[in-house]
């Protein structure tokens, strides 16, 4: 069977604009024979770690050799510099300002070539929207077979972000911090189920306390668990420990939001 | 020529996180030749009733064999099931909690699988996020021509939500209640041309009065029909009796909600 | 290699409704092998103005042929008719209301049909509703080679909208005013690039000085390359004269809005 490329869209362009349709304008006009996914356009402007967070929650979810072009991009134009990053499964392509630090994490090869060869790009550049100019055109290109290298030259430099790590002030005590409120008002901490394993580890027979904003939290293990309105905790889809009201909105509820401290303690 | 299989996804997943993004890179994992048509994520948020119009009144417009996923699913990981509706036309994939009560309501042949062919699941599958874990490969699946009963046990016992119905109080009069608010401020009611028509049978020359909000409402054909920012009606492109302010927003206009009532008269 | 013919889609139907997801089931109904894509549903409700302007910054990145649909028609069901607009490189449907104004500015060959052709509508038409009822069928069957002529006939009393355009009030002055704010916040000017290097090329070492709200605002090439939260101005993407605050919200933080007018006057 004929292998379709896949091209993948995360981008803070919102929906109002025709910015990401215009991408996808170009991309269909280099190869007609890519399958274009939109993802999200609606991180929160400017975010860094927002995008970096959306492509870390997808990019696993698509098939190997998946090209996927991610933007935020507020120091478009200046010398930040346009990348294209291989790992052992996938492509990205976006700027070198840390949007791929979850990637870089995660991955076993790392490849990121710096995006000179301007033959691949639109011919008439701006200095205001490379999404158009540079990301989308590479990435077609990509999708037509072209070999990485040819792109560019490899760099060691690029931008990773540090995101906040989950701590252990005590043997028996993880603290976190919220890295993202979703569509739902859910507010996700960093705090893994491996941490938690790790408590859980010491004392089988303990109990785990939550805590945040003063509060001790419930662990439940899926929403409608929760009895009431009030603030329960979860592992969720991706593995993290996120806080939530059942059918309510646990951000705006309880003034939660990204930076949030919480804690886990092992009891007794 | 060979059929391309259509998936199309209806949710209340929002524009904000990738999860619906997550859910076309699973289906395109597993069937990359399928076609992902995302019919709308803005379904309001835990809204059943709602998600099960939105697929009321788009599901007959795709092609047969269309493969519909919808979810809106507040009681994800609980005991409410995972289902396959098959119908004369059209498959569903998704949550029993009723999201489907107007597709049984309107087919001939409704035949439902409790999905429990967990090698059809995503292999680590979470209690929160059924749409990636289950009902994205399901539909997947699906597309690539796996039988419907592989998928699990035929059901009788399924959801179905109960619907308001218009109430003929008198022989002269239909009284309904608005039933969905769209993008536009429209007030959609339950009641349909039919009920009109109806009313029309009885006396030809007679007159039809609407009244909703204490008001005479006007029966127009079309917006710009009307002369000025009243309140008026109309039978719309689904065949409800609809309330519309012309270029303007019925709702916040005239404070008209989901479960406000209305009336039709036929006068003397 | 087969092509593949695309339709794309810009509206005014928001993401909540299922209007566009009906549009993708009309169109692959009739050719099932089209490649849809979304351009944006989030164009201001019943705003024609910025409908033209998203089509025709958008409908150029697209590859020859290419059929894009567009819809913000608060005149539907009215006398106002639908066409399809034939170019040089693309077509076009739509409401006969100035939607393609942009177009027919920058086309060197303009057919517009009158669609009366009503066999290639869906037989059940509403008058609310043409999106679904004219619009996308016929946009179907154009991409399956029906020729243009057979939709209707010609007519050339098509309606097109005025826009703005600046003035020169004196041989160093050139007047504009705001067009489009976008997702960011950005004013977008009338102005172009053109209108700047008209006023260099006078006295190629004067200054340019720019004016909106009373304030005197420099000029910059990228975004990043403001200094701080002031209004600075640059040539956008689409070579227009911008309007921006860095990772700020110009229309916000200035109360710029579409109509308000901007100066550029070449200094001593």
């Amino acid at each position: 069977m004929k292998i379709i490329p896949i091209i993948t869209l995360s981008t803070d362009f919102g929906y109002k604009d025709p910015l990401s349709g215009i991408m996808k304008g170009v991309i269909l006009g280099i190869n007609p024979g890519t399958n274009i996914v939109d993802i999200t356009h609606g991180i929160n402007k400017y975010d860094i770690r927002e995008a970096a967070l959306t492509v870390g929650m997808s990019y696993r979810q698509f098939p190997p050799r998946t090209i996927h072009v991610a933007v935020t991009d507020p120091g478009v134009g200046s010398s930040r510099r346009p990348i294209l990053v291989v790992t052992e499964n996938y492509y990205f392509v976006g700027p070198d300002n840390g949007i791929f630090s979850v990637v870089y994490s995660e991955s076993q090869r790392v490849e990121v070539f710096h995006l000179t060869a301007d033959h691949y790009f639109l011919s008439n550049r701006s200095a205001t929207f490379h999404a158009r100019d540079i990301f989308a055109p590479v990435a077609a290109w990509l999708s037509k077979g072209i070999v990485s290298s040819n792109f560019g030259e490899l760099i060691t430099n690029f931008v990773k972000l540090p995101f906040p790590v989950p701590v252990m002030p005590t043997r028996t005590t993880v603290e976190g911090e919220i890295i993202h409120i979703d569509h739902f008002g859910n507010a996700i901490s960093n705090i893994k189920s491996e941490n938690l394993s790790a408590l859980r580890s010491i004392k089988p027979d303990g109990t785990l306390r939550i805590v945040a904003k003063g509060k001790q939290i419930a662990l439940k293990e899926y929403y409608s668990q929760a009895e009431d309105k009030d603030l329960y905790a979860l592992i969720n889809s991706m593995d993290y420990l996120e806080l939530f009201v059942c059918r309510g909105n646990a951000s705006k509820d309880f003034e939660l939001k990204v930076g949030d401290t919480l804690g886990v303690m092992l009891a007794g």
